[in-house]
């Protein structure tokens, strides 16, 4: 496994891989990984000739009140993981080296970006757009692989994808999850013992959500209702937003018919999780 | 020459070239074709092995009091000038081949987006940054030919360029004129023969701002009183803007050291013309 730290060192060494026909795989991260992380990497290498994993932790993506400086690092375990998960490429940039003086372009995916975590988090989506774009110019993949932990990330990404045509197949890969459910998090390292206990009521209201839905219930205020309750019965629980709507827009729906997409964000203590579910109503299934 | 009108021939058409190793050439225009598009057509045909045209009046470049709707077209001539320039490849598609439903993602350069054309014509760079960011993606040039005329333009792309890593050269090319000095543009074809004389009043402006300069004059209000002198002196002409500052962070100077920027807009009759040069100062040219 190789490593670089400048833009042009991996330019240098993807380049005669494009030309002897290889099939690019490329998965962004911000390091600290865990099994999450390792799945996406894994998957790149089934579907690719040579993976590359970038390691950076974006500050443009980050708000002036978060967690950028205590955001966990742990690089020489990343390494090693990252090799015996099949990554060929490791890109370890300096912020200096994708962000130069008198830096001031911006990519930004609009309507996708304004609501969920990108209401809680100004700018966020941008600083992500952003650098994934050039993560993708810089690396130029033919595919990159993204969880679906980070949904409207990965909604985001898709419709950048899109409109502003990249030559690149966007993957999703599902959520990778504890033993009991929680989601796999970088953050999850900020938890305590009992507020790890805590960070189960996003995977149990996303249950709630799923049962009542199951059980014929449409009212999306009558099922956010309910996923309220089942957070508050957990100590150190604050919610940041429930959201119900369209998988694909993200725009919220009143009543809930076909596939309807569930996410939330939740503090526990000083922690901000988040947690989604793509959830099929009786009526979507019937109709198939 | 071939043509293509979707985003999928067109790549279908440069992958071949780019696994033969070929270098290729790209000049973005709205078509309607003069010299100076010619002469960026055959420069990048020297620099180049395989060149590609792109003729699409781009309409998020457009403001909605601007010209979209009557802006000059002849395609049928445009496609012979471009066999004649050593063009391989001119890409036609229309305005839902590049802005499909659901589009929601912007290309910013915010600074150098801010004044001169950028004040007077909200939205238009943004319009031309992410246009550009799209046809960079699809025709994955080795490098890109600009005018130096759309000066404002060029500074823009080569920051978008820098700041999201596009693997692209960019080359500037200088103004073509016309035998009496105005440069050539697509809107000249908009002038009255009257108004066709008042034209010149943008180069004579220049050659004023020029003359001071090289007389020694630095305060950037007496040159500009000049040339406002000079413009008003031809019939129909207004002034949008004067500009005079740095050539590179396009940054307003009260005083004239080192070489200057002068730029600037002018309605004749309802047609706007721009123009500008780059002026060097006695102390900048004794300082070499």
């Amino acid at each position: 496994m190789r490593q670089a730290r400048t833009k042009r060192e991996i330019r240098s060494i993807v380049e005669p891989w494009r030309r002897q026909g290889l099939k690019i795989g490329f998965v962004p991260t911000m390091g600290y990984f865990h099994e999450g992380h390792l799945a996406l990497m894994k998957r790149a290498a089934e579907l690719a000739d040579r993976v590359v994993v970038s390691i950076f932790v974006n500050p443009t993506q980050f708000g002036p009140n978060e967690d950028l400086d205590r955001y966990p690092r742990a690089l020489e375990r990343d390494l090693e993981l990252a090799e015996v998960s099949g990554v060929d490429l490791v890109f370890l940039p300096e912020a200096r080296e994708l962000y130069p003086p008198g830096f001031q372009t911006w990519v930004t995916v609009e309507d996708l970006s304004r609501g969920l975590c990108g209401a809680s988090r100004p700018g966020h989506f941008r600083g992500v757009a952003t650098v994934v774009a050039k993560l993708f110019n810089i690396v130029q993949p033919d595919l990159a692989v993204f969880g679906e932990k980070d949904y409207q990330q990965l909604q985001v990404i898709k419709r950048m994808v899109i409109d502003l045509d990249f030559p690149v197949e966007i993957v999703a890969h599902p959520t990778v999850r504890e033993p009991d459910g929680l989601a796999m998090s970088s953050r999850n390292s900020y938890l305590t013992a009992s507020q790890r206990k805590s960070a189960l009521c996003l995977k149990e209201a996303l249950d709630q959500a799923q049962a009542l839905v199951s059980r014929g219930v449409t009212n999306a205020d009558e099922i956010e209702a309910a996923m309220k309750r089942t957070i508050a019965a957990y100590p150190e629980s604050r919610i940041d937003y429930i959201f119900i709507g369209d998988p694909e827009t993200l725009e919220p729906k009143d009543s809930v018919s076909g596939p309807v997409f569930v996410a939330l964000a939740v503090f526990v203590g000083d922690t901000r999780l988040i947690d989604n579910r793509v959830i099929s109503s009786p009526e979507d299934r019937a109709g198939r």
